[in-house]
């Protein structure tokens, strides 16, 4: 018999073991977190307040004191100020704010005038005598100006010599004004000195123009017409636009990189080529100033200039060759001592480490060196730099820590021909070619307060587009529109021609430090800056490179309060966050697609009678396109459905996004050019300010049918439709399930 | 007042609460799984039990099956046997055993003889006639050989053409032998016809340094002394040494992959050189055997050759020019109609798909292309190749799934000159160069029965000792002897000259299809090969590329049970399955420090007078080989410490690992060859079956004392110098800690 007693312990004991196992089940199952808090976080994207904690924390007025402390003095590379003083801020500053920082040296091959023994340009006379001589400096107009290490206009690594010649005036010395003077004037400029205006292109393009042309030396000076707007002619120090005693300096070397060690570091075990053995320029070359200008344009004999050729100076622009009366046998001399030397420079790299995947870099960069006080180039930038790093620092001292590490780079002799950058970037070329996710360059941060101006690599456009509608407009009167922030202006006066309903982007040339990466690396890459009113249809902001580009200019006429410079820098910043910290990276392959068929459509319109012409057809390419996109579209859709909880396939996916800008790379050379690799993207072949698209076929196709051999050019033609169609089924092959390759 | 009933709830409530919270406590704190077992898997590695699964698996009858059905027939590049028949098999054969296969199809340039209009070598006389005409196929000895699509002997990409010209006999034909003649003898080889022996060098070099002398043709033929050993003269089909009617087939290009298209696919849209734009053979040329040579080597007038050149012919051997009386004023006659013609190959790519890392690519390659029946090369090591792939089959059905993708490969037409993997690694170049752990290649799995043959970049040697520590010895003698393993006989048999406690594993050349990976995508590569008795002193296996290289000789005199090509295939199965299959890659970094150490300390020996005499020390790549050795032993040290359990660790070590050997890959080129890249190892410069360490500087110190501009020569030496310096820097910053590059 059982006693209920009995009966009541084993119910009880009974019901504790129920609950016992509930407990258990509850604690396992429910309760357990599926994963640990390490996975956690590992696949979780950034907290969304860091990016308001960033852009609150990035503020105008230290921004301000930056700029104010970078151009207070000349810093040109291979300076004391530049390369110590400067070097040596950043350094000791970065070391607080940041993880870490180290200074990477190299003795590169740098160029300057002679101080004592000044460049300029005369009229010389019959009888020897030489008259209306330009001036040796740029006339100091408020005293800011004032400083003993200002070095006077020049352009970088001309030979020095004395030139005698007739002078003729080329325009802006593209290749189509040296063939209009050649061919449609019959001219030949052999022997003669050019004198061209600055703008349209590359100043070194004009050089080696020139050079092909048979000219003996050039001279480069700013027009009225490209650097003044308005009519009441005022210019600096009461207006903005360039006085004529301003004078714009500046490399004119093709190559990129130091001379001496093309595609190999200038480290102190470096093999350096002799001076005589490298490209350099071979003819003199010298910038001056309207006001000089006027003093020998106006005396040119020869034909009146078609309309496009004329300047905005009040005199008949001719093209010569040589003087007008009374002056007709005199010759233009060209007096230059510029001279090249050997110099150590340095980049600072700063360094935040990442947290989960430390071997992933964004890359964030702006060169240091000025050609004199250096305010709006490159100074704007580096002071928001500073800004963003000291922002971001403080995010770490916070509890921040990104996914990926963010690198800072403050380049060396960016100036004299993206020296620092691209010697860092073949020092560094195995690591940073693997495991950099993207370079985005500042050169000048605000040179204008209209609207964003950017430059970039499609598969970063969605990037930019989502960082400048989370930045607010530092103009009041068009949030007062209703344009609240950046991306608001920038669509409304600047919307792209192709689709109205986004802002323009443009395609990366090889004007900055970009370049090494997009070119040499294949890493997506791109460049912004506050720019000014596009209808001034002016070549470049007009201080640009001339003593008067100072801390004063920017802060009384450009960015009193400095919320241009702080919008940048919150772009900058805010875009960096997005990439090192979100789980998948922010990369728009499918854009790539689109810009692809975009290019090809535009061939088609330029050249497709021409092709057919010559039985070629752009069949395979077409086709090719057709398969990137599909496989662009394919893995977005397969991203979308990607279960980020596993730290592997986000891995896979990211390094598939990373890597195929990589194909775009033929190491070979865009037409056996190696220092330009990017087969769909590259510095246009006359021009390495712009970009040109399908590079390789526009070099091709430029003026083939005044080519002699028109079976070997067409020949050419098909090759680069053949490396073009490859490089892209190659871009697609990255983007491609990775199982594709083995047939599944 | 309280009823003790309340009471008893109460209580019992309370202790069902308790009970409750501590089974709560111990499923989640006790019970709950540190990790998900998903990531349990991808933190372990595999299971130890499959590499004996595998080895179990891989059955020597089935190989020899595979032999018997892969040498049955002819198999030339582009023949109907190669490409459609064998082809078919082997993907259909994959498409069964793996988890997909794909074909990749290239149209290149091959060559073939004229089979209604033989090539031939014969004496012409004065009055025209032709006498003592060499014979036009190999004699038919046993009837298995007599098929009609066997190809008569011929080097492919000779040119056509009918060549007379005095008979010169420059031994090997190496750049010293050819040095010799010209400079010790003072002969001038203009308008000669070279006959050369077989051996030392790749045929290739010798056809080019006949040019290079002014050669007017070439014939190659196999001297005894290097293909048959033993007093008795027994040959085949009575032994395994080759009859005096053999003669050695191959490629005489000097380039690797399709000639036609220099490193780009020859896919559909590919753009082709015309013949006349590439670099092809300007000599005609052609293969004999002994039976033949004789009839012209023993008329030879000219000096006695001396010891070294002379070879196992009983006549005595002299350098001519021309005959001895009474045929004095006869000449050789070369009569060669070899042609080139444009054909599809394929590749035949079996894949298994990684479980957690698929994305990360182990390669196994072997070519299927014979020049004849191929028994031995490359249809051995196809039959092997086809047996390990049905073992993992086997396993994959069994619910084995390895953590990384395994990758087989089938290349048509290396025996061209590596056209088929060339083709595949210029297409696949991207996602092979970011994704390929490495290159474990077998052309030849059995020439002999003695000891294991290596070959292989020193990441990799560690793994080739620890895999052939696993495999059981074929040789029961050796067992017997205590030689347990495959390891065993091969230590004891080939010590490493360097440190006899380990076995000798060569360095890679180009005589495979290795090449591509190691030298185009810097991919760690190893080859292996059972191979015959060292102390024979032969240039290779005696019957290589000539018609009598059967099963029926395979099965018969060399391997009569397969054991030997079970052990190569279980060898080639344990290193996938150990790079497959472990969570840390088998990767050691440590040897190539001991590698480059060892290179150095023989250029110093052989060199370091000479260099100093010349002001050049070799003190900046010592330094460099120490960073190296540092970061290798630093990354060596934090892998053991390293955390396993995350993923995202894990895969930064082994992407640095992986990643090292690229950082070798110059891809200007070693010395401006762009198709030789590595700057550690690369063919040698005369001699691309063989390796050359320092390539570059050991063609730059090559004859350097005879050259005319000893400054412009001793000024390479200091490039090539620096280049290494950079490299072995550039490869060590790959191994440090991924922060480094920030400073910290």
């Amino acid at each position: 018999m059982v006693s209920t007693f009995a009966i009541k312990v084993a119910a009880a004991t009974l019901g504790g073991i129920c609950l016992l196992s509930i407990g258990i089940v509850i604690g396992r199952f429910a309760l357990a977190p599926d994963l640990p808090s390490w996975l956690q976080s590992m696949s979780s994207d950034g907290n969304p307040s860091n990016s308001q904690r960033l852009m609150k924390e990035i503020q105008a007025e230290n921004i301000r004191k930056n700029l104010e402390f970078f151009s207070k003095k000349p810093h040109i590379a291979g300076s004391q100020q530049e390369e110590v003083t400067l070097a040596t801020h950043i350094h000791d500053t970065w070391k607080e704010y940041l993880d870490g920082v180290r200074i990477y040296t190299y003795n590169v091959l740098l160029s300057y005038p002679n101080a004592s023994d000044p460049n300029y340009v005369a009229i010389w006379q019959e009888n020897g005598t030489e008259t209306e001589q330009s001036s040796k400096k740029e006339k100091i107009l408020t005293p800011d100006q004032d400083d003993p290490t200002v070095v006077n206009p020049f352009n970088a690594y001309s030979p020095a010599g004395d030139v005698l010649g007739d002078l003729v005036y080329v325009n802006y010395g593209t290749i189509e004004d040296f063939m209009y003077l050649t061919r449609n004037l019959s001219m030949n400029l052999t022997g003669t000195v050019a004198i061209v205006r600055y703008g349209k292109i590359f100043r070194g393009d004009k050089v080696r123009n020139g050079e092909t042309y048979g000219c003996a030396g050039m001279i480069i000076y700013s027009d009225p017409a490209d650097y003044v707007v308005g009519s009441n002619n005022r210019v600096f120090p009461d207006d903005w636009w360039l006085p004529g005693t301003g004078a714009q300096r500046g490399t004119v070397l093709f190559t990129i990189g130091d001379p001496l060690t093309p595609f190999y570091p200038s480290i102190e075990s470096a093999y350096y080529l002799d001076e005589k053995e490298i490209q350099l320029p071979l003819i003199p070359v010298t910038p001056i100033g309207y006001d000089d200008a006027v003093k020998y344009l106006s005396k040119m004999a020869g034909e009146e200039v078609q309309s496009t050729w004329q300047g905005k100076l009040n005199i008949t622009y001719r093209v010569g060759p040589g003087f007008l009366q009374p002056h007709e046998k005199s010759k233009i001399k060209l007096y230059v001592r510029t001279y090249n030397v050997k110099k150590p420079i340095k980049n600072v790299i700063g360094f935040i480490q990442g947290n989960h995947e430390p071997d992933r870099y964004v890359v964030l960069g702006n060169h240091r060196d000025a050609w004199v006080f250096g305010a709006i180039d490159p100074s704007s930038a580096t002071a928001a730099m500073m800004e963003v790093s000291r922002a971001m620092g403080q995010l770490l001292k916070d509890g921040w820590r990104p996914r990926r590490s963010i690198i800072f780079c403050s380049w060396g002799a960016e100036e004299y021909g993206l020296i620092g950058s691209m010697e860092w970037a073949e020092e560094m070329s195995k690591i940073l070619g693997s495991r950099t996710i993207a370079y985005l360059n500042v050169d000048v941060a605000v040179e204008g307060n209209t609207s964003l101006l950017a430059r970039a690599t499609p598969i970063l456009h969605n990037l930019l587009h989502e960082a400048s509608k989370k930045v607010e407009n530092p103009n009041p009167e068009e949030i007062a529109k209703g344009r609240r922030m950046v991306y608001d202006t920038w669509l409304a006066t600047n919307p792209s021609a192709f689709d109205p309903a986004l802002p323009h982007i443009g395609d990366l040339g090889s004007g900055s430090d970009y370049a090494p990466f997009l070119q040499i690396l294949g890493i997506s890459s791109l460049d912004i800056t506050y720019t000014y009113d596009k209808s001034y249809s002016i070549s470049s902001y007009p201080m640009y490179h001339s003593v008067y580009e100072t801390y004063d200019l920017v802060s009384r006429l450009m960015d009193r309060d400095f919320k241009y410079h702080q919008a940048v820098a919150r772009l900058w910043g805010e875009m960096a966050l997005t990439l090192a910290d979100n789980v998948i990276l922010m990369f728009d392959c499918q854009n790539y697609a689109v810009m692809l068929e975009k290019i090809l459509a535009s061939i088609k319109t330029s050249y497709g009678t021409l092709l057919q012409k010559n039985g070629i057809n752009l069949d395979d390419v077409t086709k090719a396109t057709e398969e990137f996109k599909k496989a662009a579209s394919i893995l977005h859709k397969r991203i979308e459905i990607l279960d980020i909880k596993n730290p592997l396939d986000v891995r896979r996916v990211n390094d598939q996004l990373m890597q195929m800008e990589r194909a775009f790379i033929d190491s070979l050379g865009v037409a056996s050019n190696p220092s330009v690799r990017h087969v769909i993207y590259a510095p246009n072949q006359h021009n390495s300010y712009a970009s040109s698209s399908f590079p390789g076929l526009a070099a091709a196709l430029f003026d083939i049918e005044n080519q002699p051999n028109q079976t070997e050019s067409w020949k050419k033609v098909k090759k680069e439709i053949s490396i073009i169609t490859f490089s892209i089924l190659s871009a697609a092959s990255t983007l491609k399930d990775v199982n594709d390759i083995g047939g599944l």
